[in-house]
């Protein structure tokens, strides 16, 4: 069978230009409780800003279409769908381009998240359909795998995380090398950059898209953290060592550029939440970008501003969206322009 | 006795870079009542956000020193002085440069918002202990008025709403030309444009800085209504034709920018909130920038990036803020550069 590597598509970078914006609408409610008003008024916010730049589709179940329709406006599509659960850039397609005006996707098996959710049956097909609603071609993966697990500059480079790629709940006996191969095949990558671990806490067991992110070929956003007796900090100083070791698929050595972690603040269920200014998506001409009502907020949004001169910074306000275990980049999932 | 505009002084614009922001902590119990911890916080944001852009000092009461420099951090001064309220837009000196090196500062006399608040001998005194600390020139007003009740844009013009600048409250007997005079006397302005009327609700009377404000000369930028059922669109429709049609102090027709206002909302005293994206603060190389939880967010802040291409926009949730009245122009005052 041909791979996208083969039929000339690569993944993009997130910065390049979008045709529309996919999101899902929460609705699993086991994992939001009574918080699931607060997290969709947060997403409905989300995909407003993002509608200030790119045209927005939102996923939602059938019953949820109209309650759904009301929070979001006449600015943001509605497509209805089954689903089990709202993290598009996890269960979406990964679009690539060709170069020449052709549109592809890869459709990566979804196990919902190393089986942590049985009933996934809808999560694990609604990539497909994302992809041919965006007449792609779609190209199934045979691994298993998030959209959020990966990171690509555009030009061959990708960031992975050891202990979501490698996990025997996803990818059994797969070794490094296995997953630099076929993330060629997929993606069109020629050099994966691997870091240990991700965020403490991290149902995903550790995406990279919440610890760091290319923000331009050769440069890279990695969360710091400045509290010193965060037991986090260790390992994110060590994730920043290797970045900035780290050579590209183009021989560059990286531009770190750090963003300080809020202090570490527990969920409900006395887990860690993932307050990461990683987190967030790139619209065209801006950065929708989250705060967590953190005195970091302000240094985020100034670093933000200098690393994307000229891109608008909007602020949203994630603190109802972490609730769920992701931000802002985990809810949305870029088509770009072929 | 010599005015300041004999001595060569005038008001500078807003965006005249900035030597320092004044602020006061938050303290009057009547007004906020169970609020004012939120208020605190929220002020705090407001702080360390200038902060990352210019110095700023807090003045607040002494026995509340220690909890305002806790939550302000290292980064913002702390100035123990009595005070009786905290809009230091209203009861701050107004400063003036002369071109020379020269810094002057007019000391508006202050009776309370018109003798709302009779306990107002602390923040009558104010303005001149700021301007004294900043060693500025003091000239002290006749005019009864506030900082919030006047806009220049640096170059001869000033905006002002009749409804607060001439009330009887304050001035009475005062014509508009009496006004014009002493504008000019106090801050060299040659062309004051009137509004008829500010902001439903506004406990000021109609201060201008919640409806209208100079982006750069030439350019205002106004509130505006998009809810045909709210009493204040017809208001704010008529205030943005008079700014069309006017001529400023150079001769130019104004440019007029609006920004939509959020949907009429009432606090807990059943009064209308002020919720207005004009009433932001221009530090130097940014705009701090109010947001509401409402539809409209996106879309000032869009505006906003817009018309002060190259600034930084940083967005202040100003909820617990607006509660006590105004917002974030209202508690900050910039001390220009000499």
């Amino acid at each position: 069978m041909t791979t996208p590597q083969q039929a000339g598509f690569a993944m993009p970078a997130e910065w390049h230009p979008h045709t529309r914006c996919w999101m899902a609408w929460p609705c699993r409610t086991g994992l939001w409780g009574d918080k699931l008003e607060g997290a969709r008024a947060a997403y409905a916010d989300v995909a407003r800003a993002v509608a200030e730049f790119e045209p927005v589709t939102m996923v939602c179940r059938h019953d949820e279409v109209v309650d759904a329709s009301l929070l979001l406006g006449k600015g943001v599509d509605v497509l209805a769908h089954d689903i089990d659960d709202s993290w598009m850039r996890d269960t979406g397609p990964s679009f690539l381009i060709d170069g020449q005006g052709g549109l592809g996707a890869v459709h990566w098996r979804f196990n919902g998240y190393g089986g942590k959710y049985p009933d996934h049956a809808n999560d694990a097909e609604i990539g497909r359909i994302v992809a041919e609603r965006a007449r792609a071609q779609v190209f199934t993966s045979d691994l298993v795998l998030e959209g959020g697990a990966v990171h690509v500059d555009g030009e061959g480079t990708a960031l992975v995380v050891e202990t979501a790629v490698l996990n025997a709940n996803r990818n059994p006996g797969l070794t490094r090398a296995d997953v630099d191969r076929r993330l060629f095949d997929l993606l069109g990558v020629e050099r994966v950059i691997w870091l240990p671990e991700g965020h403490e806490d991290d149902e995903t067991d550790g995406h990279v898209d919440v610890v760091a992110c290319f923000a331009r070929p050769g440069v890279v956003i990695a969360l710091a953290s400045h509290h010193e007796t965060d037991p986090m900090a260790p390992v994110l100083r060590r994730n920043i060592e290797i970045l900035k070791s780290a050579e590209d698929a183009r021989g560059r050595r990286l531009e770190v550029v750090t963003v300080p972690a809020p202090a570490r603040r527990r969920g409900p269920d006395g887990r860690r939440l993932v307050l990461s200014y990683i987190n967030f998506y790139l619209a065209n001409g801006a950065v929708i970008l989250p705060t967590f009502r953190a005195p970091e907020d302000h240094r985020a949004v100034r670093v933000l501003h200098e690393v994307f001169e000229g891109r608008q910074i909007v602020q949203i306000d994630a603190a109802d969206i972490v609730l769920g275990g992701g931000v802002i980049h985990c809810i949305t999932q870029q088509q770009p322009a072929a």
